[in-house]
């Protein structure tokens, strides 16, 4: 009999194959398969993107140049645009909004094929300082209220260039899901002046069997609600509502936690692809709550969402976090 | 710049690139890729399937022997078991239950390399009947909360069979998503004393942008609010909550107006995979309400889902379904 687990949080139920799990070797997952030609993110094709925001870069280097380690430029087909203030409106039962926001593409590395398991830990603490350096940045614009910082890795994750890269996107709203997530840790905490995101961390490191690796400042583990199998949350220890105010001194640690996880996943499948996203509080006055815990959210694309999902939003999971914590721990 | 849009029964907003709108050409979508093998859903392998659940089958044929036009049977790999109580419990601050449900397969023809815009509408009109028949059945079952029919269609679309069938759900609880849609509808319902369903169908009719059929009972449009570029809605003119209540003059209509869509469809995209979803109210006393209406929610596969539809809930649509429309009715 399968399980059915419920997220404590946004209330999504999820079932979960405890009778005939998938192992490793069952998913049949897609190789990588990316728009070629020249690559815009390389050493040399500075030019080939819109105009650097901000990089980190060898001192005696101008800006959209080489010698960079990382860069920061605005997406070349940006989702939303910078320009312009707000404007709601309804069309008969319908409401829309002029499409205003930041999208920004933060190269990670100059190296064109890598993974960032292939990376050192410096280049990794690098790009994890810039998402905080951006996220500050945008957070000055009082027209946003959310700032999503993103990762599709490989084709079948949705990333049109195989260069290592990350998306920020600022947004004039709260997202539904983001929100949901809000209101659900609120409640929590309302009830029990405790945030839930801390009462998981302890309530997985004292049954240790969804735990995949830990260090001073982080734990990587598989939820006990994966909606995904084979899905990961990294998460600070410490309490901390905002990804952007995270200490300096924790940003090593995430780096190698972050690292090791990735080289955990691909050791089991080779050529994953995957999508990972900072889970954030909002911005600018919009609901910041006490009782939310930025973490982040790793997802392997091992299979595909199709009717069932759509039609419930409950998910099939075919390999138990359990299980899938113990072919991770093991690698 | 890009269109903010926001869905008025549940929320949700979605971001449609009205300035570089994909064209029909510019996407590269899947092709099919199946499980190989004898097919269990093919005539003459009826012993390959759990024994039928019912069917619609010439009068002198045995059940699980050929002769068959429509045949349901229970899913080999189930989501969701039928024996068993709903056992609710808590572990820590997570809760669960025990996976109890159904999970059948119709299949809807005996000629397995077939999809709908095939069929002759009397084999259409059979197997809408039969999604009828099931749900009539499995609601007098009052441990199942909602009853959800959807089709995969195509390995992109997660089909794992080539041979046309429809999956048929009896769930415990009512999901996140359906609730999520029945309350958007009963808050405005309660408000307006109309149902928003209706209240589109008039909005759409008289604005005609995005409408692509029509016939006595039905219509289908690309709604405003599309998640995904072509996305389709079927809906029944005249109000009604669950679909299996559908009265018996209207599925010839329904069977005309599912096959022409198809059709249009896989003009433009050839051999293109889909789901689609019956949306209906949830049964057995637990949230079904006025001002809902019954609808098949259909979406092409034609993009990836990736990090930003995860991180935010926001869509990205690169078709604006008025596009999408005026290329549908052309076909």
């Amino acid at each position: 009999m399968s399980d059915l687990r419920r997220d404590p949080i946004g209330g999504r139920w999820v079932i979960v194959d405890t009778d005939h799990p998938n192992k490793p070797e069952d998913f049949e997952y897609d190789p990588h398969s990316l728009r070629g030609g020249t690559c815009p993110f390389c050493y040399g094709n500075e030019a080939m993107t819109p105009p650097e925001i901000e990089a980190i870069r060898d001192p005696d280097t101008r800006p959209n140049t080489s010698g960079w380690q990382v860069r920061v430029v605005p997406n070349k087909f940006p989702a939303l645009q910078i320009e312009g203030e707000l404007d709601r409106r309804g069309i008969g039962i319908y409401d829309m909004s002029n499409g205003v926001g930041a999208h920004e593409v933060l190269i990670e590395t100059p190296y064109h094929g890598k993974d960032i398991c292939d990376l050192l830990n410096s280049e990794i603490e690098n790009f994890i300082s810039m998402y905080c350096r951006r996220a500050l940045d945008l957070i000055k614009d009082k027209r946003f209220k959310y700032i999503l910082v993103f990762k599709n890795f490989g084709a079948a994750a949705g990333a049109s260039l195989e260069h290592p890269h990350t998306q920020i996107v600022a947004l004039p709203m709260v997202p539904k899901n983001v929100m949901e997530e809000i209101k659900g840790a609120h409640n929590y905490f309302e009830y029990r002046e405790r945030c839930i995101f801390c009462d998981m961390i302890r309530q997985e490191m004292q049954e240790k069997e969804r735990i995949i690796l830990e260090n001073k400042h982080f734990l990587a583990f598989c939820p006990f609600v994966s909606r995904f199998p084979f899905e990961i949350w990294i998460i600070p220890k410490k309490h901390n509502s905002y990804f952007c105010h995270m200490p300096a001194e924790e940003i090593p640690s995430l780096a190698v936690i972050l690292k090791d996880t990735i080289a955990r996943l691909k050791n089991i499948f080779p050529n994953l692809c995957y999508n990972f996203i900072i889970h954030s509080s909002p911005i600018n006055g919009d609901g910041g709550i006490e009782g939310y815990h930025w973490h982040i959210e790793f997802m392997p694309k091992l299979t595909r969402v199709a009717g069932f999902e759509w039609g419930s939003g409950f998910y099939l999971v075919s390999t138990p976090p359990e299980l899938a914590a113990t072919y991770l721990r093991d690698k």
